[in-house]
């Protein structure tokens, strides 16, 4: 069965995501530049654990990692990454209000399913063939999975500074406990890997 | 002048003590045998980690730290490290009432300072002469002198389990930003060293 892994940069302070996501601003008061200079200012630093988040053959993604909105769909909005997305495999939307597909460029497929968790993991193992699985976020469908032991592997990129509010990981998550796989300092961000218990 | 660091072991999600501490329970509802295993159950594997947390030719902490108490002083309560604590040096707790110095066994003295953190650090410093300041928690002061900038090296010791409430690190201390020095993983804790910037 495909192993599950999820990916996620956080601030010193366990932040991924800040307060007042929009649209327009889908890290809130996080300046998401600033989250993700490890990744692109100082990628080569860093190619590997770019690499690793989009090897998988499949992934979920909660609905306010697609569009930040609730209720009715905007069916113009095909999420933030214009029409070649970075996933580039099968990727299901967790969400409470059916919308057909979305075949994007480059080989991203949004799917949207409202059967819940257990159910949109089953279809992503089910696409994700002998890949791995990955839980893009954002950060409550993230705790939701940890809560419930779904997450075999958890990437976390820190970076060095304090955010001072929003999306906290391990919200909702008291009690779960991890084994620390490995550690690799940066100038710009520590990458830590965790493993289930 | 003396360097100022600070150890802290945290869980998964940021706490350095749980809800509810007192003096049965100053750990509050984490269990602080499994918050501190890595120090004594493993400590042949963190050993280096372990001896750098008591270097310090001084050390600052806060009344909670040393007595989880409020108001007036119970002066029969000499903390909670029996005869002989662990600093074996001046150690100079931040309160609002005076209290005579308490000389102890192995060359722990904890002296009363109510003239505010600039003024125990000034005292702590002079104290320590050639060798470093330790901020030695709890929580509160450690992340009012985070905020504050005044310390040079943070070490962190994260514990893999999620605690879900307490007092958390980093907590009022929004736009803190450090320099990511060094991480290293053991099967029951991750050190992570940050400078200041």
């Amino acid at each position: 069965m495909s192993r599950v892994t999820a990916d996620m940069t956080i601030t010193l302070d366990g932040y991924g995501s800040g307060r007042g996501q929009s649209r327009e601003r889908p890290f809130g008061d996080i300046d998401p530049d600033r989250l993700h200079a490890w990744m692109f200012d100082h990628r080569e630093g860093n190619v590997e654990e770019v690499e690793r988040i989009v090897e998988a053959g499949s992934f979920v993604m909660g609905r306010k990692m697609f569009s930040s909105d609730e209720g009715e769909w905007d069916l113009e909005w095909h999420g933030w990454w214009g029409k070649n997305p970075p996933y580039h495999a099968p990727t299901f939307v967790l969400c409470h209000r059916p919308r057909p597909s979305i075949e994007m460029e480059g080989g991203t497929v949004f799917h949207f399913v409202t059967e819940g968790i257990d159910a949109a993991l089953a279809r992503a193992r089910k696409a994700a063939g002998e890949k791995s699985v990955s839980i893009a976020g954002g950060v409550s469908v993230l705790n939701q999975c940890l809560a419930a032991g779904l997450v075999d592997e958890l990437r976390l990129h820190v970076v060095p500074f304090v955010a001072g509010g929003g999306e906290r990981l391990f919200a909702d998550a008291a009690g779960v406990e991890l084994v620390p796989v490995s550690s690799r300092t940066t100038p710009h961000v520590t990458h830590l890997v965790y493993e289930r218990t």
